[in-house]
């Protein structure tokens, strides 16, 4: 605590401030989330079986839930420097113009050209593969962060990156696809000819968009039948909420440094990526019986995992060539609204993060788009950045929060995770100034179609 | 001198290290830079005369050639919190890859969602505008950062912003446009028939896509004809130049932290406004003789203000409604030719820096747009962060002065001023990336067709 009285607007911390390890939140977690399983054997998934698949080092990563940390290589330290500490705001203006007693902190995870927060896994993911004498990855991408992510890491480390871009993404986001050539990336539209299961939903679904489920069956099938190859994923996996611990480590040492202690701690969750990656070290805390926090979720009413969702084994991609998680799930076979945000469009929820709002550890909000973007352009006005669609759901929540505090006259301290910029989502914003967007929640019978192709097994009842 | 043995990644400085007053170079310049002049009258321009075109304070700065240092007000100084200070930094991957003795510093203004350097006059003249009690301003925007800016800093005063945008690039740009409403502003394409210049402009050129130029006197018909407004302008001006020395003074300050010195500042060359804020301080001890710098302007083959130009009085604008300046100019008839580097398709250039150029103070390169955008994807690549065009004419020099340590072993210290990002130009690199991409360089006739248009009165033969 080097200074308790004045916080200045961001918190960067120094090169040597900066985190050395990730931590794992799994070590602490009495429930631990249950192992993936072999859709073939229902048995849990054997290293041996995963290296086919993932490389070497992040299989291990995946499957250990008893180290709390785990070092962070120089070579990534190195490249997390490039564009961390990522800053902590204080929003100072936000709070002026709500005129709320409560205290805003965001973590800014957006000044990096992926725009969000998947860099951080990323890279780690692109040197393991390097590490391992890999030729390159291949991945999917929805709304695109996580390729134009993944593609900036592989040009570092000079591996070849295949993305399979989810259809109606690779045609409206052109600019996506631009950057991720900047960065030497070939980019595939999702479903395509050039993959077997490609070809099947093609055939089944002529006409098709796409979905991410699609485009994750595409980028598996190519890793795993292409030699000197593994698939690499952005969000739901253990790995990458340990990677993205950084913003959770960093956020935690900042304010600690400043003697400041969250009350509330919110975050997006599609996948799940950013907000285990938020919550992970308070949650440590939490689990470890040493401080108490409110953690909500926030995630789109048209695509509810967490809020209308079944806790249950089911399958990750819609081609149902991966392993099986358990996770909230609206069924894999579910396909989102035209949401636009696109990167919280995804059927499950990392399998850590579904333990704990099981265990009632975390709660989960579901909010309609139009208010979402509401959010976002009061946001924008006062503060500056233009946040990504799928950051300003945790604003929306932000600001709810903040407003009860008004109603209450209490002084609490709100964290939440700005997770990128929406430069490339502009498509939205003027749907929204035009008083063209909708909002749209799924029925309960629209729902019973995802639920109803959750694979049924013994133990596996929803 | 804090710490001489480790120069981070990023020096960020404290919030209390920020400048709290602009630094004004014509204090220390021995040969002012020439006045401007009423087209009418060829006398320079009072105080009372333009004020009817811009904010009474922001007058006093234009004319203000004798403070050296000018107070920021706090208000000013309050919003520069919220997205400064940019981050100076080391370009250590740059350097390993072009693996050259030179230590390669960059200052990165593209940290905030008007995606440059622009914000920094923006809040600056928006402040002046409140203050003054006025209901609006009006200004111009050809690429579509100022007016990002200008949209963002009326927003937080509260004060309306009426954008006339270059009608190429609100067509081709509308997400830009997009960012430009999220904070409010109205934008219209220029010309268009809401004004009599712009009338005027499309009865004689009908199909024209339009010109930054066309776009000022627009502009400034509307702010002077609208009770209650002012115009408001992104470069060019003297007190522009004075609040982009907010960049200069930041890089001072981190260099003389860590004990650097440069021995090249390289900036880019539209208007001036980048080039002429981050050398600004520098510039100032090389007036003062208390220290010396080689400075380069760069600026597009196509566009060749200061390498081909004349150094005379023209006008700012094609409809010749603003006073004349004296400056390198190409005339103000001169259409450059659609180089993708939006921000620096300017006839004219800084009478500041004219004045500098012409007393041999500073050097200027052309170079061509496909270099440019070589240079922009090899950085990327190693720096992470994806250039704008603009900005990619100071890397294009920055590593031809790092391969000329090269081959001399030199190991000199090189600042480049990036001035921001390139997400809104991927149209601009996809180009590239397909083969597509032209360069362009004005034939001497062709130049000659733009000086024709220089205004001619005794004193101002070219």
């Amino acid at each position: 605590m080097e200074n308790k009285k004045e916080i200045p607007y961001k918190i960067y911390l120094e090169e040597n401030e900066m985190p050395k390890q990730w931590y794992n939140v799994r070590a602490d977690m009495k429930n631990k989330p249950a192992p993936l399983l072999n859709p073939g054997t229902l048995q849990p998934m054997k290293a041996e079986e995963l290296e086919a698949v993932f490389c070497k080092e992040l299989v291990e990563q995946e499957l250990n839930d008893t180290d709390a940390y785990i070092d962070i290589p120089q070579e990534i330290r190195d490249f997390y420097k490039m564009y961390r500490p990522s800053p902590l705001v204080r929003a100072y203006c936000l709070e002026k113009k709500l005129d709320t007693p409560a205290k805003i902190y965001y973590k800014f995870e957006g000044n990096n050209t992926s725009g969000s927060h998947k860099l951080n896994s990323a890279i780690a993911q692109a040197y393991y593969a390097k590490k391992q004498g890999l030729k390159g990855v291949t991945t999917e991408t929805g709304a695109g962060q996580w390729g134009t992510a993944l593609s900036m890491a592989c040009s570092y480390f000079d591996l070849d990156c295949k993305v399979y871009m989810v259809k109606v993404s690779y045609e409206q986001k052109p600019f996506r696809r631009e950057v991720m050539r900047t960065y030497g990336a070939s980019v595939t539209p999702s479903p395509s000819e050039t993959t077997n299961v490609g070809r099947k939903i093609l055939a089944e679904h002529p006409g098709t968009t796409g979905s991410l489920g699609c485009a994750i069956s595409e980028a598996v099938e190519v890793a795993t039948s292409t030699p000197g190859y593994r698939y690499v994923l952005g969000s739901v996996l253990n790995q990458v909420l340990l990677h993205q611990s950084v913003i959770g480590l960093e956020s935690k040492i900042a304010m600690d440094k400043y003697g400041i202690k969250p009350d509330i701690i919110i975050g997006c969750a599609g996948g799940g990526s950013n907000l285990g990656g938020l919550i992970s070290p308070f949650m440590g805390e939490k689990l470890r019986g040493e401080a108490d926090y409110e953690f909500i979720a926030v995630e789109p009413a048209s695509c509810p995992s967490f809020t209308r969702g079944k806790f249950a084994y089911d399958f990750c991609d819609t081609g149902m060539v991966c392993p099986l998680a358990k996770m909230y799930t609206l069924g894999s076979g579910f396909i989102p609204s035209a949401n636009h945000a696109g990167g919280l469009r995804y059927h499950g929820m990392s399998s850590v993060l579904s333990q704990l709002y099981d265990d009632g550890l975390m709660e989960a909000r579901a909010v309609e788009q139009t208010s979402v973007f509401e959010a976002a352009e009061q946001f924008a006005r006062v503060e500056g950045i233009l946040p990504a669609p799928e950051s300003s759901h945790a604003i929306k929540v932000a600001i709810d929060e903040a407003m009860k505090c008004k109603e209450t006259g209490e002084e609490k301290t709100i964290l939440f995770g700005l997770t990128g910029t929406g430069y490339f989502d502009m498509v939205a914003y003027e749907k929204f100034h035009d008083g063209l967007m909708t909002d749209y929640i799924p029925t309960d019978a629209e729902l019973q179609v995802g639920f109803d192709g959750i694979p049924k097994f013994p133990g596996n009842e929803i």
